[in-house]
């Protein structure tokens, strides 16, 4: 670079209301869902992470043991929400109408029209968006943030937001660590440098590395979470 | 899905009044890129597509022939601007401190610490994600946007707005096409239904194809605004 690298500050100061009436509206969601006892993950990563493969996977395997409910937010389309069907958990496809994120008032509408009575396991998969997500709580237990080896390993250090509040990250299409070239330890050390309280785990929808472990920790955390 | 989608609202209305601050900001911009004769493009994506890599190798053919300048936006690193220095072009890194995409007023500020005399060619890459950028005006000519192979068919149909906003969209690291079983055809298809005005180049900077099309492309849109 020619030039020192330079900081500058947008006129979005306004939307610091907006958030706090976010918050606002997550902590009375978190309040409710641990009265009635339900584990709440918010599924974070890039566009084609393999978010929707990974909880179709789950689904397959975990809805025959407990109640669960997915919320997924697209901008637009009913992609995502056709491909979680009839994996024996109700579906609910928000489009978020060019909003880059979902944001508590959505899910606390989603929330009840999906129907809450009975749930263990609520399943929220975001806007596929390495940003925006980070600074909107959405009453959520946990962050899950996937970073796909095909995007590279310098990830968390550019994205550290996301990275940082999430409590697990899963590095996804693992089969392809070969054909992409991707340096698995550069990227496991990104990762505990920018997120050092970040479970980690390696796998792949494709080859089902990593989805016992992935499984059992969603397993016990419901199972925490029941108390 | 068991239920019927539903379409909410978020309560970020406020912003429209931020966004009419930046297009009149980019409008001045666009008219001062006029006067120069400079050509300006708006290079977008999600995270890891590439855009980076792609630039480089621009830099490589092109700096030779026509006198380039590059900002780069990310949210934290320095890692694209020092990617991108020592080949042939000045290149500033903006770090947006957190904010999703950049604005005019970063732009201005940046050029003006760049310096725009003599440029032929200005390449502004963007923070990746494949939301928040498109409706930021940054007094562009063209917006490019890269669709990685890695990240799935469906990604046109998903995020539609950033595809119809865009003059030129490059599917990138097609070398990775039979590794991660894409389908050319129906991606193809969703791009053409969602963004008939763009032209398509499929892309892989591991293997150079489609770079010696792209560069003609440049050249010539550089050769044009020049008139």
């Amino acid at each position: 670079m020619e030039k020192p690298s330079t900081r500058l500050r947008s006129t979005l100061d306004i939307g610091k209301a907006v958030l706090a009436k976010n918050q606002g509206l997550a902590d009375r969601l978190r309040e409710d869902f641990r009265q009635r006892g339900i584990f709440v993950m918010n599924v974070v990563s890039s566009p084609g992470s393999g978010k929707t493969e990974l909880l179709a996977r789950t689904l397959d395997r975990l809805s025959v043991e407990m109640r669960i409910g997915v919320i997924v937010g697209d901008l637009a389309t009913d992609n995502d929400a056709a491909r979680l069907a009839n994996r024996g958990a109700p579906v609910l496809q928000v489009n978020t109408d060019g909003y880059c994120h979902l944001e508590a008032n959505m899910i606390r509408e989603a929330a009840d029209s999906l129907g809450l009575d009975g749930l263990e396991l609520l399943i929220i998969e975001n806007v596929g968006n390495l940003v925006c997500p980070s600074t909107h709580d959405l009453g959520e237990d946990l962050r899950v943030v996937l970073l796909s080896v095909t995007e590279g390993e310098d990830k968390p250090l550019k994205y550290p937001g996301i990275f940082k509040s999430s409590g697990i990250a899963l590095l996804t299409k693992c089969d392809l660590i070969d054909a992409v070239g991707f340096d698995l330890d550069s990227a496991l050390l990104n990762i505990r440098n920018v997120a050092p309280q970040a479970r980690i785990l390696e796998t792949s929808a494709r080859s089902s590395q990593g989805l016992d472990d992935w499984c059992q920790w969603v397993r016990d955390a419901v199972a925490a979470k029941k108390g």
